[in-house]
């Protein structure tokens, strides 16, 4: 009764959510920050009365906001309920039965989860041991995401790596740019160079906007992509306060770069304690640091810190086994997890 | 670029959505009446700084919530981004490319949408004249469809009919009940009882809760076909608002039946002058009216009233064409539309 190879699929597992009081949580890269003020005024201002009614389902003011922050038409745009959803989308609309995903190794773990579910093949392509990556001479996947800042790693590959990668696809390049706000360098001229016919540029208000609450990504890209991620979501995907709190977000740009400026400043300052203490990290442009303790033993200070009420995240794959990823979290938090080590 | 089957896909075309000053808006089955007073409290008492942090992935206090409801483990309830996310994961989880989704003609017009999406096979099976149907001797879809009460016809199947139904097909029966409320009776025991190895019953916030803006459904069945569905779900599919506003309307039922019980009233008075008019229409177990005028010009009626600033729906097909659909709004809007007919 169930699709036969959903039987055999291992889901995604998202970062715990536990509800414990005094706990550090620096797991699931949130932004220790609060959202915009405007956010809590169109909260406030919002009249539970017109819930009765469906929201847009092509949520044009939230796009035609995000079309005039990157200057490129509404069309070239599309909203979803959190960059998974874009993510899955992508999937299905640009990969046929007999197709593969690509993606680097490690990446978002999610990646191969979305192909198993779509029920194709994955190409993995394992980064360097330094976690960068070469240029592939071709790549033939109908569809290859590219986690730019990379996660777990925290690394980004420059604009002109990417390029190349994105000429030398045969399919689409979905650049998922989750943790972009916090790094030296975007790839968002690429989704909008009018001779772009293959790359989606992604991003989501869950990271430097404070939003994770409330599920909205979206994606920038050729209009016949956009097109087809439009036929196939579901009628109503973004939801009516969703919408209207995300353009409330969007609207207040220097909001969400002071707190990106203070996230930084606590990463450089979190980063340089830690190296003092022998740990060693790649130079992070996320929220996030992938620091490898002295003694490489990454399962044990992940037991070391829990014990202590603070959460961090760890990947048990070849790769990443001995490393832990830390949310930048505020600088209280810092010190916190400094003072335990 | 794009999956073969997507480029010729034709999407789901929603009812419209237009902001024209005065328009009486009978066209989405949307409710006239605002929610529940405590969804607005839970509303205002919501503090913005929550939605820095991720949702619950799996939604659980609203789960329990709808499981204390019909009086099932929390296990056997799945929440969903609106009811049209759970029917497209219905698609995906319980149907091989090789089998079929099933679904009565005419019906919701989104089921042969996501049948298209998935690139599976549809299995219409046509209504009677009356727009009743017969319990098929064997039904081997691996998914069906099922919207009882029936949009846009109105008309309920009984709770044994559909037993009967389900007890002949091989396949997962997913029953559509978005508009339950407004009706006799309702077929939640068969997806809550002890046997049941292949029925779902599915319920939205959208029409009796008032809430479909706010993107809430849910559906209730076996626990393995749960799992499958929350398998291939995305990571947050329900936003933290949504849960926080949900669970708040779901803690008012009386408020929901009040409203309910209006709109039933509204309905009854209006069916009643509507065929002292001339026109015939099925006896509505909805918050709808599937009225064919006199002549059977509904494509004239719908321009009449959309003249007169009177939006209701037409569905273009052999079998719907001599009918427009009037959601059931306030007495006033119904003295209106009675106005100008």
């Amino acid at each position: 009764m169930i699709a036969t190879h959903i039987q055999t699929l291992h889901g995604y597992t998202p970062g715990e959510q536990p509800q414990i009081p005094g706990l550090i949580k620096l797991n699931t890269n949130e932004n220790p920050h609060p959202p915009s003020p405007k956010v809590a005024e169109a909260l406030r201002a919002f009249d539970p009365a017109r819930l009765r009614l469906y929201p847009d389902p092509v949520c044009k003011a939230v796009r035609e906001r995000i079309a005039e922050i990157h200057g490129c038409p509404v069309a070239n745009v599309f909203a979803g309920n959190g960059s998974d959803e874009i993510l899955a989308l992508a999937s299905r609309a640009f990969v046929n039965a007999d197709e593969t995903i690509g993606f680097f190794d490690p990446s978002y773990s999610l990646y191969p989860v979305l192909a198993d579910i779509h029920n194709v093949r994955q190409n993995p392509k394992k980064l360097n041991p330094d976690f960068s990556w070469q240029v592939p001479a071709t790549c033939h996947d109908a569809l290859f995401y590219l986690a730019n800042p990379n996660a777990p790693t925290s690394l980004r590959a420059s604009t002109e790596t990417v390029a190349a990668l994105c000429k030398n696809a045969s399919g689409v390049v979905l650049i998922d740019e989750a943790y972009a706000d916090f790094a030296r360098g975007n790839c968002m001229a690429l989704a909008t160079a009018p001779d772009n016919t293959n790359t989606l540029v992604m991003r989501t208000l869950s990271k430097s906007f404070s939003l994770a609450g409330l599920r909205f990504g979206y994606c920038v890209g050729p209009a016949p992509l956009i097109h087809a991620l439009y036929k196939i979501k579901d009628s109503y995907n973004v939801n009516m306060l969703t919408a209207t709190l995300a353009l409330a977000a969007l609207n207040d740009l220097p909001h969400m770069r002071a707190n990106v400026s203070k996230i930084i400043a606590t990463r450089e300052r979190l980063a340089h304690a830690l190296r003092e203490r022998g740990f060693t990290m790649p130079d992070s442009e996320t929220n996030f640091l992938f620091a490898r303790p002295p003694d490489g033993k990454a399962v044990q200070l992940l037991q070391h810190l829990r014990d202590r009420k603070i959460l961090v995240r760890h990947f048990d794959f070849p790769a990443t086994r001995e490393h832990i990823r830390i949310t930048v979290g505020t600088d209280a938090e810092a010190d916190a997890l400094l003072a335990v080590l």
